[in-house]
């Protein structure tokens, strides 16, 4: 099948589309760590990034690229994570119904969030199919239109954001890095870096949830079977729309140990003062594990969230000791 | 004994004098914390200065106000904390020798630190006494000059720059708040908000460690006995420098249990996503509880540092459950 490129100026509107629904995050920098990598990084902290993570861009981008009657019927989702939440978030403030179909087995916390953010929860059974089920019969009966948490074109365009406004804050990147979880993120940062740099696009992922390595090496699309890594935004699927983004304009994936990525995050606690998760710490992780391909450069990562549960991080810390 | 007031250009130079040594720090913003606390709230961000705490401004002001011949003979002070790093690196960059007295009992990782800074430790007894009888030594022996962290003038001037800056990158601001250890950074603050604002500076001082709110309502310099308080940097007697400018300047003292600092503390990293320590985080819990001071005014925050263990952190948040 031929990759037709989205055309740059889908880009453009979708930055327009949802400027005033989501911040324009600071790019940091910090000595030491240019230090310890021998190049020069810029994060884009998405950590900061209104509920805390890049889902926001493309939650607000997929609601707002509906026409009125489609808004006002509202939006579906099933996800237990980050973009429930932004889904429910971003429907508040635009003024539509949001409909998340959460497995019975979600963490108290999670439903807790959504309802907080003004979702409608609807519990389904705890495999993909029954959650996949309950969702199209919420879909019949409300008129709500689906949005896939990262296969989904106006998601990846929404997402691409970031990484546009990272090449305009900073320029002559050599590379950019994000973290490869269902592909919604990786795809949106490569069609910015083509469309608005010369940087070269690179992934990270999980050595223990590392299907789009696979998929990517293989030329088709491999399920994430038994996920292994402390990453728990990383362990989901690549998409149909996706992944011709990747073949086409991806770099290269970088795998890293989970080890790795604990002992980046750290760096980041210890050296940034900011809290981010270990699926954003992961950039850093690639970055450092390979000095040959970064050393010199100019490299922007971006850190994709800082949606941790803070009474948990000595657990998590204690990984790479 | 008549109390004279700094002048102000001691204070204006101070900030010109360390201009090149320090970050201008970031103010922050949460509308989430905002609405919980129902003030605007301007968090001033000493945990994103160099080496994690403003202790830094205060160290290269002391050193920069000295002759070129007492710079050439070096800076010498007994800490075995945050001053002893800031004393190490501001001496580094500035170019001149630093002698660190540090008890026996000092924690490894804190003479480390001290060490990658390029300060020179010298091991004393773990007595205060055996402490003052080391430094004595090495000042007749080296003819380096003695910088008290907290109580020295030009310590207390240059800790006043995050203040100026405050009060510079936001208008109008009804209050400022600092935390209360050593009693530098909030005489530093109220110099700062007396000269440059109309802003009431109130200091928070942990429940467990309160001798500087004891001081102030009896009019004498009670020592700090047996403090009990996570807020590690916070356990430290006032000085009759600082005092002084606490006793003619400072609006009040607000005690804080640890239970609300560590509360606190979690909302910052969770809803502002950076790295604070439960020293700075007091200053947000006081605001918290004392709604009917700071109810729709406009609140400074001087967030003092983020030089944690990141490793214990589940541990300072279990004492909020």
């Amino acid at each position: 099948m031929e990759f037709i490129l989205p055309k740059a100026s889908l880009l453009l509107e979708a930055r327009h589309r949802i400027s005033s629904f989501v911040h324009h995050t600071p790019v940091m920098q910090s000595r030491l760590l240019n230090e310890i990598s021998g190049a020069t990084l810029y994060f884009k902290c998405e950590n900061f990034q209104r509920m805390g993570a890049f889902k926001m861009r493309g939650a607000a981008n997929a609601i707002l690229s509906l026409s009125p009657d489609e808004q006002a019927r509202g939006v579906l989702t099933h996800s237990s994570g980050n973009f429930a939440q932004a889904l429910s978030l971003a429907s508040k403030q635009i003024g539509v119904p949001a409909h998340i179909v959460m497995p019975q087995n979600t963490p108290a916390v999670k439903k807790a969030a959504v309802k907080d953010y003004g979702g409608r929860i609807i519990e389904s059974g705890n495999s993909p199919q029954e959650r996949e089920a309950k969702a199209e019969e919420i879909r019949l009966h409300t008129g709500a239109t689906f949005v896939h948490p990262s296969n989904d074109l106006q998601v990846i365009l929404g997402n691409s954001t970031a990484a546009q406004e990272l090449v305009e804050d900073v320029n002559d990147l050599d590379f950019i890095l994000a973290p490869v979880g269902g592909g919604g993120l990786i795809a949106g940062t490569a069609l910015a870096a083509h469309a608005l740099s010369t940087a070269k696009v690179i992934g990270a992922e999980p050595s223990g949830a590392d299907d789009a390595y696979r998929s990517l090496r293989d030329g088709v699309i491999y399920p994430s079977e038994n996920p292994d890594t402390i990453c728990d935004g990383l362990r989901t699927n690549l998409g149909d729309v996706n992944f011709p983004i990747l073949q086409n304009l991806l770099h290269k994936i970088i795998r890293v140990d989970d080890k790795d990525t604990v002992h980046a995050m750290r760096l980041i606690y210890e050296r940034m003062k900011i809290v981010v998760e270990p699926s954003a710490a992961i950039v850093l992780a690639a970055v450092l594990m390979n000095p040959e391909i970064f050393s010199g450069k100019r490299v922007g990562l971006i850190l994709s969230g800082g949606n941790v549960d803070v009474r948990k991080l000595s657990e998590v810390f204690s990984l790479a000791e």
